[in-house]
């Protein structure tokens, strides 16, 4: 059985709703688990959750429901971590002084093989910095980058690198497009993905020097990747291409811009109902409608971030993520252990 | 009386809105024309507009409706030119070898002084070109910047640079921050505007090496600029900052990002009434919020972006404008022209 260790104690929300969402993903997805964290806090959320349940309003349209969980048929498996790491502090410093913190004992339940991979709420930073120095990189990878999924008109497009990498070189980018388009073929199921560079034009001779460079190498190995060319901001929800292709900075700026544009729009839309009262009636008639474009466009469906490029599955989540999120990274934590993302971009390499 | 030069051969729908544009704004703002083009196109047009008016469906909930257009109180000039630079030509050749072109004789009419400002809706590229050999850079200023105006919850923020720039030096960021209070002062009547870098995080440390070498110029040069630190995708529309510095790559990137998320939404939206009877009822019921929304977030309400940094003023419109963005695009062109917005610019560095 696959088993995900989880930091207990990372995000917002830790340890309750972390915990929460480990243990509701344990029962639906049939995964074990090893919760690591302060051993007396997660044992008073476990006692919590066999007898009350897991409350959650995600998933139903708003409503707060219960799920019934029978903690005697899962396997669940508690390490104790007697640090935490705080989202203000220095990543690479923090890992070093702080070797008992959660994410630290989490990444190397995975070095150790007692667990299969980790899922992080916490400080992304940290989370990336103890994923590389306990996992290592894979062969053929320089830096480590985050493929994130998000939604689209149609199916879901990989956007790598999500922020891991700021400062980037094209043989960098070449190396996400690898690690990209195996997580969209094998994690994501898509038989060709197609891989688009992100620029500000169709052109070849667009963009940045990056993005120039960048656009030669990849045009240079088609017999690899099946590269599609540029991808406009504007073209990257209309699915024409699958795996989008730029540095961390650009990635990380145009996925947040995504977040606050749309976050922007339901709530002016919110505001233009209120205004009188037929519009408070009709905004009330709409609400379910706007509910299910939310749950389409919701992180918490994507449940986080891949860590790509190292030795081991490391899942990053939303520092805001309650349990529905969490449950939904532990499902992507499973599915690229099971289908073996990282053994695939290894094989890459040795081809 | 203010007089606007109209490339009246340039985007999408020349010339037959961008001539009904620049007419309704005459009427309505008061301000003279130079339409440059092919001068029995244009006057075709403008015969047409003063039998028929101008026909709209902006800013009216979606109705056409007629504006009606007395010409013999409107004081136009028509500038024949024999030539057009289409979308897909190399700006830098296409202005040398086609001097006789509606872009290049448009910026020719600001340089000589026969009109006060440019309003260009073809290529951008073809645009800046030819603002920056017609009129020349302004003193102090190495590279010229597009400043978009961008609608959020409360105040429009200014974004420079919008994508005139894909390479750029710390030196470049802090002439546009510059650039970008000036305008914002001054165009858009911020008293005391709040300058951010576009950043990945908060903290001075984060990001590429160009934000964090602009955030120490900027810091540094705290009694000339307004600096309010590091400003996240998400945190553009809360209103935390009123001009956002970038370079032209990441800013195209994030500008098109907007553009798309919101495209995307409104057409899920869209999909999503439609799924049932009832969901088409509310659906129609709900069209007027919908629309109200769209137009706040428009580009056609705010027309055009500035070309900043040159000596003369150029609008640089959307290819796709219609008759009523060229009426807003003249608007802003003639605002820029009355409140000195580049003698300003020049003024901050005698000082």
């Amino acid at each position: 059985m696959t088993r995900i260790a989880i930091d207990a104690m990372g995000g917002d929300h830790a340890p309750h709703e972390i915990v929460a969402g480990a243990v509701w993903a344990a029962q639906d997805y049939g995964v074990a688990l090893e919760l690591v964290g302060k051993q007396d806090r997660i044992e008073q959320e476990l006692d919590r959750i066999a007898q009350e349940g897991i409350m959650s309003d995600c998933g139903t349209g708003g409503r707060q429901r219960r799920v019934k969980i029978d903690l005697s048929k899962l396997d669940i498996k508690v390490t104790h971590a007697s640090e935490i790491i705080e989202m203000g502090e220095a990543p690479g410093q923090a890992i070093r002084k702080k070797k008992k913190s959660s994410i630290v004992l989490a990444v190397d339940a995975v070095a150790s093989g007692s667990s299969d991979a980790v899922v992080a709420a916490g400080s992304t930073g940290a989370a990336m910095a103890s994923s590389l120095f306990g996992l290592g990189r894979l062969p053929g990878i320089d830096r480590p980058a985050i493929a994130v999924t998000l939604p689209t008109m149609k199916k879901p497009i990989v956007v790598i690198d999500g922020g891991a990498n700021s400062n980037c070189t094209p043989e960098m980018l070449y190396q996400f497009a690898i690690m990209g388009q195996t997580f969209s073929k094998n994690v994501l199921g898509i038989e060709k993905p197609r891989v688009g560079v992100l620029n500000i034009g169709e052109e070849a001779g667009k963009g940045n020097e990056l993005a120039q460079a960048t656009y030669k190498l990849l045009e240079e190995h088609q017999e690899k990747i099946h590269f599609v060319g540029n991808i406009e901001g504007k073209e990257i929800f209309l699915s024409v291409c699958d795996v989008v292709v730029c540095d961390g900075f650009v990635g990380n700026v145009a996925l947040k811009i995504t977040e606050g544009t749309s976050s922007m729009l339901f709530r002016m839309l919110k505001n233009e109902f209120k205004t009188d009262l037929a519009g408070k009636i009709i905004g009330l008639m709409s609400k379910p409608f706007m509910k299910r474009i939310y749950r389409k466009i919701n992180y918490e469906e994507f449940g986080g971030a891949l860590l790509l490029g190292v030795k081991g599955i490391t899942v990053i989540s939303h520092g805001r993520s309650k349990a529905y999120a969490i449950k939904n990274a532990v499902r992507v934590a499973k599915e690229a252990v099971e289908t073996g993302v990282n053994e695939k971009i290894a094989k890459f390499y040795e081809e």
